[in-house]
């Protein structure tokens, strides 16, 4: 049997996950790659640093150069994370002919198309299924068993640091900060939770899957960015009463123009996203043959994005086996139009403080009415002489632009005190 | 761009699907696979018939010599279902060193072995996707993607008869033979519904997913199966109340001897598959690294199924393109053993009737302990001085074995009517 060598860049949390599978379930990895599966090198910060696992030592280096220089490595697998150096680390390595392997979002959402193209120039492998929802298997999903369809429409939770903030917010009926507190302390959520709960992370993801499903670069900037940090514990409320759950989701849609945006959502209870909890991810895919699939699991972890990374590898090697590699191009063949977010077309929640007199109601739905803004539901509680009280309103479908100049007018109106939150509503 | 030729071999629901697909979606199928897929002979019954969608009347052909002889077939994609002809076509076409796609459940289940061997020893490919799941992606990923992990449980609803049925009993509180009928009449149920409700279709799939997944071959006969057709309303109405669903699972399980078993299940409301519901599918897999991921989508249907078929026949296409046919070898490595049904360990949800009357319920709960069988819950309804009452009982885990012989002793009780039902119960 074959021998196929691997370098792998980096040995934290998914370095660690990585080498211990392919310790553990070296057996059946080598009956399936059809080689035996060796590490040769692993780049770490300081070879004197304690590991979260067991590496021989003479395998350890903290020098790149060792590894490229290495001519018996086949593969090189990239988890230091970041773009700098990972990018050099990455374009040197398929340049010298290596296949990579990467988990890095960040690196894959900004950098794709050049990498790509230099996996393409010099016939290897690029290959990322770890960057998007850890373990579950998506990408290679997208690019090989739905390569059938024309998707349509992605939708995911994306991001397990949000969705358990949320979830929890649901569940025990706390406050933003409260829960990230403890998501802090549980490991959850990072010191600087900014990436996260901002929405970066899931809109790196979003630009992948999407570049992915539409067949045409999506780059970051063309996505637009909200995160949770508005989401009241009120909100949740009122989405329940209403029949909803808001999620963190990274939707794409393509119709006329690609459509790409992360923001917080409220989804009916009924849709299997709802139902997706905690730390948990999950991609929803349209297609026009397949109609709809959702891909479930874990988001992150050290042996779940193990997982993947190491299924990356089985393909890689396999690819080296049969002399295939670059099997599996770039897939942005076009180069499709974006749909400015004013011209994107959702249904909306609104919640407002307004006073609590005769007319204010009719007034803010009169200007709405003017917009083409029409209503769903509304729910008014309490009353008040003196206070502003809460009106929750839920409109049909909008192009979100008449909605904002629709709002600019509600804003000036007498009786209005403010216009407490604004969130996106998906079917 | 080089061409690829493909012969489909039946035009039924399926094969018009995929015949529809490659025509709409032609040119980004061509980008992705590399090459132009045409479809060069159709075999059909009759020539004269009207199919389903619209096939140059000169691709049609009722004599399978004219697809195996035609030279410039490479792929030859069987949609014509059952054991024969389709056993002998699929082997033909193998050994003649074309690649094979196949969407025949019963055919990989039972002859599995046979098939992937002949597709090894030619040096091409065997690909069936849409055997399992209808059009969800699960047989790639299980393969692919999952390759790192040592598998230890699959869990789906893999048939949308069988839980359409089930959701319709749950949501309309309706008996078997009603909804059976009304599933009839949508379509949803054949005319000869055996196949479905019996479970065999169910067993087919998870002989298929078990023999990937545990890396040994499952042969059908090793599948313990058992139907929906013994599910009572009732069943239904005091499993809700316990907090759980009734799905048929087909579930296989790896721990000191493989363990493989179609039956109706109660399963926690909060699981996963407890929420898919209608024709949809679902397959749940737990890995020793990714940990629980699941596989949600439409498990049936033309365009579904003909998604996978067509994912199926682009990977091969790029295989014969990049001179790699054989990628993807059988992943039966091991011979592993079973565990007879009696050693297998659930919980059990047992309904009774039995006489109202003091001691009958101690008698019961003394004779399960006595073969080591004791009870999370117990629910008596309505008091009757002359008729039997219902009494549910749910027991913790105990070896199947142990509960039959308890079982066989607690039939022959005084006050003990009969056994209206016996469930298993996963977590």
């Amino acid at each position: 049997m074959e021998e196929i060598k691997v370098g792998l860049l980096g040995c934290g949390t998914v370095g660690s996950g990585v080498y211990k599978i392919l310790q553990e379930n070296k057996n059946s990895i080598a009956n399936k790659s059809g080689a035996k599966l060796t590490v040769n090198k692993v780049l770490v910060k300081d070879t004197s640093q304690k590991l979260a696992v067991d590496v021989e030592k003479d395998l350890l280096t903290d020098d790149f150069e060792e590894i490229i220089n290495d001519s018996e490595i086949d593969i090189i697998v990239e988890l230091i994370g970041g773009v700098h150096p990972a990018k050099e680390f990455v374009l040197r390595a398929l340049n010298s002919g290596r296949s990579v392997v990467t988990a890095n979002k960040e690196l894959i959402a900004k950098y794709g198309s050049e990498i790509l193209s230099t996996a393409d120039e010099n016939g290897v492998d690029i290959y990322f299924e770890a960057s998007v929802g850890g373990g579950i298997p998506i990408i290679s999903p997208l690019k090989e068993d739905l390569a059938g369809n024309s998707v349509n429409k992605i939708m995911g939770i994306v991001n397990g640091t949000t969705n358990y903030i949320l979830t929890k917010m649901g569940q025990e009926g706390a406050e933003f900060d409260e829960v990230l507190e403890k998501a802090q302390e549980l490991g959850y959520a990072e010191a600087d939770p900014t990436s996260d709960i901002a929405g970066h992370d899931a809109a790196y993801k979003l630009a992948i899957l999407s570049s992915i499903g539409f067949e045409s670069r999506v780059n970051i900037d063309e996505v637009y960015i909200e995160g949770i940090t508005e989401i009241a514990k009120e909100d949740i409320s009122y989405a329940k009463e209403l029949g909803y759950k808001i999620k963190l989701l990274a939707i794409g849609k393509e119709d006329e123009g690609i459509e790409v945006r992360v923001h917080p959502t409220l989804i009916p209870k009924e849709h299997p996203l709802a139902s997706v909890n905690d730390v948990f991810n999950a991609v929803f895919v349209e297609g026009d043959a397949i109609g709809e699939v959702m891909f479930y699991g874990p988001g992150a972890g050290q042996m779940p994005t193990g997982s993947a990374v190491v299924g990356d590898i089985i393909t890689a090697a396999r690819n080296i086996d049969f002399g295939a590699q670059g099997r599996i191009p770039c897939t942005c063949f076009e180069d499709k139009e974006f749909k400015p977010q004013a011209q994107t077309e959702t249904s909306f929640y609104l919640r407002l403080n307004v006073c609590d007199r005769p007319g204010v109601l009719g007034k803010i739905t009169g200007l709405l009415g003017e917009y083409g803004v029409s209503l769903e539901s509304v729910i008014q509680k309490g009353r008040s002489a003196n206070q502003a009280v809460p009106l929750v309103l839920v409109t049909h479908k909008v192009k979100e632009g008449n909605l904002v100049s629709a709002l600019d007018e509600i804003k000036a109106l007498d009786g209005v005190k403010e216009i407490a939150n604004l969130i996106r509503v998906e079917e």
